[in-house]
């Protein structure tokens, strides 16, 4: 199956960001991609003062334009996320369309970014954002995926959910800093691949200095077997990658990580804490 | 707190096994280890078959020259593992010693390696051993470990729970083949510190072609930020390593991840599938 990245700059313009986005869908799909992904708030640079004004309900113009690009090149698109208004809160938000541009799935974020790291861009995300409280998978063609958004990834217990409920590869919508990005970026993605065993995607937008959230850059697609499959660097790019999904049951009959796990165990100790 | 890896070769030779190991243990004592740490299956080839030969109950040789050596060189001993024979079954299990030479930690492998990976060796070790079921922790001068055997390193739950219980660094007699090892070794060990914010430390035997089990060596210690700060290579060698276990609270304050989990999603998320 073959996964579009779009890889793009985000700037302080919401319609310019929406066309880079429209763009890199077109582009991917040109090329074969059945499924796009964006990143993570590709209408807005990660500042949580600029949220309230980037922010839109469902089924606004945000939504409305992807649903479009989905249904117009005839691909199921992830829509990255964006700040998304539900009542008197704003989520963080991934919005999913199927070739036809209907939305069949839409994760909040779990985890909120809550860090003051040494080097890094302090971050209380928290104080924008409520949180998701649920797993999101969905399927195309007969195959199931899941949906995480970037600080999620940093979170075994979900990864494995996912895997527990049978997805062949997770979407990873992100924008990691360039602090957090080279230290753990890729380990993370080789990690919940081969803990899990199935293929995880992370897509970010490009690095560029001159932005006003500077992030790390690298969309990446890990194998299950932890084989890094895809770096794109740091410049804005499109990139298109054919998975082999049948892998994922070929690696699990030959180490059955799943199978030779000891979930009485791991109850028994949680319920003893 | 200083710890002392003995990476040693196993052969088919019990008492010349465990030769090597005393004299590992007092090499990495007069280096000023307070704690020193031997392979999985330190007195036998990593074979199944071999196990019922070299098994011994509790208390007996194998057991009693771990308890003296710590003892006679004032260290804590953490006794990789050795086929323990308790009532009709087998266990791969792991004794540690405290510097009087009393023993304050067992524990017994969870996860079985039923594994039958392409270039590497099949092994089925639940036809040999049975299963631990529980987690496993001990004190030294007020600071706390965990304790896993090999194939319990591939288990994300266990190194949480570990996590939750306290640890600021988990000790993992192992011995990985060239195989998973070449592929997956140091991935482990680097993420499992980085998800859980402690010191992660593997004691493997030694590398060698001509062995009956060829294990993968490259005994290592990761930092809690997922730096390798020991990786011993693959000849035989005693290293000891000085670690700053401060460091375990200083990244969880500029990283909260354990404080900023959603452990209600996950138990939610758990009963529904």
């Amino acid at each position: 199956m073959k996964i579009g990245l779009v890889q793009m700059p985000i700037i302080r313009d919401k319609e310019e960001n929406l066309k880079t986005a429209v763009e890199g869908i077109r582009k991917a799909a040109e090329q074969g991609a059945e499924i796009v992904a964006l990143p993570e708030m590709f209408v807005s640079p990660f500042i949580i003062e600029y949220f309230p004004d980037f922010a839109e309900e469902k089924g606004g113009h945000i939504y409305q334009t992807l649903a479009n690009a989905a249904k117009e090149n005839g691909v199921t698109v992830v829509g990255g996320s964006m700040p998304e208004r539900l009542g008197d809160k704003l989520y963080n938000s991934s919005f999913v369309f199927n070739p036809e541009g209907e939305e069949i799935a839409n994760h909040h974020k779990v985890h909120l970014y809550d860090v003051d790291i040494e080097g890094g861009p302090v971050m209380r995300e928290s104080d924008g954002f409520g949180f998701g409280n649920k797993v999101t998978t969905f399927e195309v063609n007969g195959h199931k995926f899941g949906l995480v958004i970037c600080f999620d990834v940093r979170y075994p217990e979900l990864f494995r959910i996912l895997a527990l409920k049978g997805v062949e590869a997770v979407f990873v919508p992100a924008a990691f800093n360039t602090v957090t990005g080279a230290l753990h970026w890729e380990l993370l993605f080789r990690m919940r691949a081969v803990d899990n065993q199935y293929f995880t995607i992370g897509i970010a937008p490009s690095y560029d200095p001159t932005h006003d959230y500077v992030a790390y850059g690298h969309s990446i697609v890990s194998s299950p077997w932890g084989k890094v499959l895809l770096d794109a660097g740091t410049e804005p790019c499109v990139s298109v990658i054919d998975l082999d999904l049948s892998e994922v049951a070929k690696i699990r009959e030959q180490l059955p990580l799943l199978k030779l796990r000891r979930p009485a165990v791991y109850a028994a100790e949680m319920e003893n804490l």
